[in-house]
């Protein structure tokens, strides 16, 4: 079973075994053969895939009442793969979304890692470096690095950790956030898990 | 006394009463006959001004130990102003410093209201959304524009209140962050009081 998640930037396959992206910009849709069973936030790849008939949008099949219409559908499938915890999706974007036994709790949206970057370095050239990890977040910084690392990392942290719950870490930048968040379970290919659930609800309607 | 706070886009003016601003783009600091004492953050327009007689740098007269080598003017002088508290100056930055007992413990860089919103923008445009400041951040948000909201303001928040001090705001943004910080003090001339302090040392040295 061949799935797709569409983003702003990219078209993320998973065959169930492997993943591999293709960028928005050059990839051509007509060019797969087989069935692909998708989900996209990207609204102009939803309209070409619209008109081919191996592609088959998730979307029509996902129960929105518990989530709200506006709500991005790749967070809403990621928040249909677990009962509990706190789940960050670390692309262009940073998404946390909560979900305590099996309801969704709401959520927030944060800019993802590039985003924050090109943000810090469009304020002023000397806001310009590049994120440290390793930046110890107990203590308040004292250099211009860290002051930039612990103003993007920190409050996510905190916020993320208040809610005391398993914290289940996917995306692009899930391996950089993983240095902050050591106890979360990485998963890069969670969001494929809670489409082939979907998938396999519609094979035994 | 005429006091100048230059930024990165603004010259502030303080004339010990009232405050105003001139482009960094279009104002001339030749046209300027009179006294002036400035902080610069803006690399350019200090390299003008070290030309100007009338124009005196406060930089040389600070004592930069208890801070850091890069640590932008602005912040050090608003740190010198108070004993105990936090300091949100909310400008083209957003930028916590934590000062206990006169001496600096730290602080942080968080991007500004208006970079925060251009980088959610740039993210999609599905994030274009002006922030919500009556956003209730006791309630993790179940729409998008409190999504970006509470990703914005919460995880400030969470960060300056942990530490339970005296909290005193000041930058162009104060007004909209005085809403989150409803017992802040808001104090748009805190920077221009500890360049006065600083003049009236010198003065009396």
């Amino acid at each position: 079973m061949m799935l797709c998640d569409i983003g702003n930037t990219s078209y993320h396959f998973f065959d169930g075994v492997r993943g591999y992206k293709k960028s928005v910009k050059s990839f051509n849709p007509v060019s797969m053969r087989e069935r692909v069973y998708y989900i996209s936030v990207n609204s102009h790849a939803k309209k070409i895939l619209s008109k081919l008939e191996n592609w088959i949008d998730l979307a029509p099949f996902l129960d929105y009442s518990k989530y709200y219409p506006t709500m991005g559908i790749d967070r809403v499938v990621a928040c249909e793969t677990i009962q509990n915890g706190v789940i960050i999706d670390a692309g262009s974007a940073i998404t946390v979304d909560v979900v305590r036994d099996g309801l969704f709790m709401g959520g927030f949206i944060y800019p993802g890692v590039r985003a924050m970057h090109e943000c810090y370095k469009n304020i002023s050239n000397a806001l310009d470096y590049p994120f440290n990890y390793e930046c110890d977040l107990d203590i308040m910084p004292k250099n211009s690095q860290d002051a930039i690392s612990y103003g993007f990392l920190k409050p996510l942290y905190m916020e993320v950790m208040r809610h005391d719950a398993e914290i289940y870490l996917t995306g692009g930048d899930a391996p950089k956030l993983h240095k902050i968040f050591s106890h979360a379970k990485v998963d890069e290919y969670l969001l494929f898990r809670g489409m082939q659930k979907i998938v396999h609800r519609l094979q035994n309607q």
